[in-house]
């Protein structure tokens, strides 16, 4: 068990509760409905935490033992506790994978780990998308042929206003004229991150089984291979220097000559 | 004069107070040093902003008439309001450039843009550093031979926790057996941001003929092109689309099959 | 005069004489469309040069005046020199800014810059063309609104077998369902590289102001900053070296003992 | 056996024979000192060939069977066939993995998939060489801790003339005042490429702990995902297209009006 990957799933888990189309279609919230996929596998112990727990379930032990967590949030960002995103964060950094789902591209996490608006355009009109695959022989698309199609999806399209990918694994078309960078990794310190767009409340998109082996390919993938703790050590030489003619110091001991 | 590239210094300032060797080398602070350098060509108008002034002299009027910021910080970055950086962080969204000096690698400004630590190795030794030049054909290096050799100076040591640079302009060698990327320009949002390593308070760094042509050329490459204001619209489709089985919304409206 | 762009137009230079519906739209050839186009401006002094002139029109004195060479090729890609494209892929090399156009990306020339088969999927089908922008602040999309359409042209598919661009500047959407990375950057050496993939022989695309637009953006983009040579030089130390207690040496004089 | 990693080692080896000194420290030649060492562990079937075997033992059946080619060249790169040299970057585009060495930089297969000139500086001068770890939590730096130190080293600096790596793995430090991008990653079609400069014939490198655990742990980076061969299909649209008003085809048949 302790070689498996330690996935936790969170998930906002409002829209479940609030509108009866969605809660028949993800009656236990679609972070239910993610981990029982990922955890059909023998190789993911997976858990879930939501936002309404204490501390949205992401304390300092839940996530110190969690090698990959996915993120699942669209009308409740602001209610996440700046204290808990800089947790996150901060393991992120060190080691810990981030799969972001879908409009999690406005979670204060993902905006925080890009450092841009990751604004977007968006459209809800139930139309076809097609994610083709431009990295094949990426772990990411292990398994997956040219293209998922998903026959409805609500649409986000470019300009998406991120950093320039590491890698980019999936581009979107859409019905209606549009095209997105669906698919995108970044390393962040010594975490990887994954942005992967499907994944609207309202369509049953985390029953696609194509779409599920993309998030558990990204899961391996993103399985730390180290964990690292941050520093900005001051540190001594290596050569021996040659005789300065100047001082020097935090204190501006200037005394010499330059 | 309006065609001119509008430049604001903002500096700490305050080594420049406390310490007596730095105000012997900058009596009127580093700002002072870098505007009157810059400001020597006839394609710039540059002003200066500190720590100190009103909303650090960064109020909305200051930076919606700024195309490129400079920005120099070490012992207070603390100090600095968390409103003022987001108004910064905004505005290099938009299309405003930002160059980051030295220690300013820890400025909440350089974090929040990066999305990383920005952690390294340091020491203060007096030792020699050379800044190898490894893209002669970049805007940025126009005029600057293989290398610029700094006789004194604080080091800075690899591994730097920062995304992978768009582009990777310069490499320093230092006497003490140390590596560093010194220049590394990102693309964020409509910005540019170059960080540029050299500057510590008790060297003259910022009198060295090379280091400051270096910032000119920034400057320039820095300028923005477009200023866009960031949003996230809901957009129709552009091409008319077929008919639909479901319906969808963010209300949850689920009622036909997929 | 000299202080002007010198801008060579390469262009196969077949279809035109040997398809009577090319001959219509392009009577003089395209090279002679996109020279006209871009040789409107003040800013670039314009030269041709096709496949059947001597050397293909690409002798050294053409190219050592050239700064930015455009390249358009289709169905005689292997009738061009071994020579040529080395000499042409030399002078990108040391700096000459390249531009190269629709079914050129199975030109020899931008095959051996990328290193890989470059090849893609197509279809003729006179379908609609969206390239979005995806990088509005770029020099290359300057007054280029949020995309380009195209009534009718031919579809060029994902997977394109290219590296990683330094840049993607615009990805197309097809009427079709199929999406494809259409403006792309790479830097190689000191040169700049810009492919670009509208362009179809039987299509008016040469004829579409933004089309023309972006070329013009891209010859002003990819101008050389320097023009350096390639030389693999051996160096002296900078610094003193310690005493060594081996031999080495190209002969192979290992004397001592590590 | 048929789940190990197939790794085909590659020499020159010409050094070993024509140098006393080389061929005391290598009796049986380079590839033989790395072979033995990737065949200790138990993951790899690792098997040699040499420049002067017939197509220098890169026959068709040998690299259909290979994972992971590991190069080795210096003074013979001109006498590698150029069928070989297409033979193997076929493989590479289609999958297999390349590990290119020390001077192997100047290798036609390592050029001909950079599309760069591959240039840089060099000095022998024993001097010791520091390559720092810049990217920790890479496979590639598995075991590795902050920098492996050779003692006496043939220098390499920068500017090293490649495209810029998708990953920046090591940057190296000299004793004489250079630096030099150490451990590079490209992708080049479905093939990861890897390129490690120490490996000097005249200093006993391939005897190195830490260097031998960088390229074991390159092979498996570099083990391919999938093998996939190039082709460039013309292909039907996947959704129907509205009405056409123009003819179009290969051979210009352009009837209607845009």
């Amino acid at each position: 068990m302790s070689d498996r990957i330690q996935v936790t799933v969170w998930n906002e888990f409002r829209h479940e509760k609030d509108s009866k189309a969605v809660k028949e279609l993800y009656p236990n919230g679609i972070h239910a409905v993610i981990a029982e996929s990922l955890a059909a596998g023998d190789d993911m112990a997976v858990w879930t935490a939501t936002l309404d727990e204490p501390e949205h379930g992401l304390g300092e032990k839940v996530l110190d033992s969690t090698d990959v967590l996915i993120w699942w949030g669209q009308i409740a960002h602001d209610e996440v506790s700046d204290d808990v995103v800089l947790r996150v964060r901060k393991r992120v950094l060190s080691g810990m994978g981030l799969i972001v789902l879908h409009s999690g591209h406005f979670s204060k996490i993902f905006k925080s780990l890009m450092g841009t608006n990751c604004s977007l355009k968006w459209r809800e009109a139930a139309e076809k998308e097609r994610l083709w695959n431009i990295q094949p022989s990426h772990p990411i698309t292990d398994g997956i042929g040219e293209y998922i199609e998903l026959p409805n999806t609500e649409m986000y399209g470019e300009r998406f206003d991120i950093p320039t990918p590491d890698e980019l694994i999936f581009i979107s078309w859409f019905e209606g004229g549009e095209v997105f960078r669906s698919g995108c990794t970044w390393q962040r310190g010594h975490g990887r991150v994954f942005y992967f767009r499907p994944g609207h409340e309202t369509y049953p998109i985390f029953y696609n089984e194509q779409i599920m082996r993309v998030i558990a390919n990204a899961v391996r993938w993103a399985c730390p291979r180290v964990v690292l703790e941050d520093k900005c050590p001051q540190v001594k030489p290596i050569e021996e220097l040659s005789p300065k003619k100047v001082s020097f110091g935090k204190a501006g001991r200037l005394q010499g000559n330059q």
